[in-house]
């Protein structure tokens, strides 16, 4: 089998997320799989280096698959014609047999985008959470430098299965402001279920003066959901990059 | 009558254009005018600055309305409240009784989007027109002197109506480029049907090198369609500011 790392660029809008889900809804990976079967004529499983969430957008999602023949220069242009136009392959390469978008990860960044103008920009509707509010970002930066490092980050996500080791290691957060709209970006080395989006409504719990920066580590400590910030809308939310020590 | 001046953005993707047609016609107008009328309980018309085709968006379209009293603060929040999220009213100022937004214009800015990347970005997509070529700006930068001033461009519209004036004057283009998306921006005292579309596609046909700047010229005397370049698609037009002497 010959084993291939693609990237693909997604607007999630339409989308119940990343995963294959049943039969009637529509998601990227059916997507993705029924377009690159029409071109090779073969039916693949690709595999994805995570779940995204309904509604969550990547610029960069990394996936891969085994085939057992070498395709040909032309199966990028094959299957983006073959893709609706809100799906873009990126880049396709050969890899090692032991690649596995999932489990060779070794980092991921994530981008949230708030939009803070009193009327939201009609054209970043679909990418933008529309937070009309005047914000803290000093104490936000703050609140920031308390959440990165090593944790158990139990209170930020609504991931059930206690079992599973909830200890991440979230390396940077950056946060910016060009009129108006702030990015907020992640970098770590996994994400639970949902955690980018209650981080992000944290911090803007504390940009709006609803929480101190010095909360942040009684809110770690908790290990429990009620004790963070709200779930901010998935349409904000961007996959930008993952990230493999090695092809 | 109290004669007030509004400032709307739009994304005119599922829009048949800014102008009223008929039942069944998704337009702009009647989307805003049945949005006041909600908020108002009174029927108002209002007067665009001029009319924008299928598809194209407006980041500051200007509109006028009398009605025969004051509207209170609360009016914009109430009509963007009404809207669909793909139209925002951005300003509301009362104006002079002999403002009107098409007659009183002294001069309007379009702006034309290229993404010319080999694939489009998927966030892009449905503000830009996919053009994947390489283009010499250098030659459009000397076909653009050749087409700002004073001309009829009759070449450069497809209005059959001749006996109209095609006089106008271009005040100027500015072609830049950033990471292989390439903007347009014309600025003129007013603007013929599709001219901005042919004007771009005409400028794409010199990058190409399918044209020659030192044809410019020879087209504008042509006074005929056929003699410029191609209609580029509304998705990449927007009608970016409408410039008045007087509020």
């Amino acid at each position: 089998m010959v084993n291939y790392k693609v990237i693909v660029s997604y607007d999630g809008t339409r989308y119940k997320g990343w995963q294959h889900l049943g039969e009637g809804e529509l998601t990227i990976q059916d997507t993705l799989e029924s377009a690159i079967k029409n071109v090779l004529d073969y039916t693949v499983q690709i595999h994805g280096s995570g779940r995204t969430d309904a509604g969550v957008h990547a610029k960069g999602q990394v996936f891969n698959m085994k085939v057992p023949f070498r395709i040909t220069d032309e199966f990028q242009k094959g299957v983006n014609a073959a893709l609706p136009d809100d799906i873009r392959i990126l880049s396709v390469e050969r890899t090692n047999g032991n690649f596995h978008a999932r489990y060779s990860t070794v980092k991921k960044v994530y981008c949230y985008y708030i939009d803070t103008n009193e009327k939201q920009s009609v054209f970043q509707r679909k990418y933008t959470y529309h937070f009309p509010h005047v914000l803290d970002l000093e104490a936000m930066q703050k609140a920031k430098n308390n959440l990165i490092g090593k944790h158990d980050f139990s209170s930020f996500t609504d991931d059930k299965m206690s079992e599973k080791d909830k200890i991440r290691v979230l390396e940077w957060i950056k946060i910016k402001e060009k009129k108006g709209i702030i990015t907020l970006t992640y970098c770590g080395d996994g994400f639970l279920q949902h955690m980018v989006r209650i981080l992000t409504g944290t911090l803007l719990e504390v940009g709006q003066g609803r929480r101190k920066p010095e909360e942040i580590p009684m809110i770690l400590e908790k290990k429990e959901r009620a004790a963070a910030g709200f779930l901010v809308p998935a349409k904000g939310l961007f996959l930008d990059t993952v990230y493999y020590l090695e092809k």
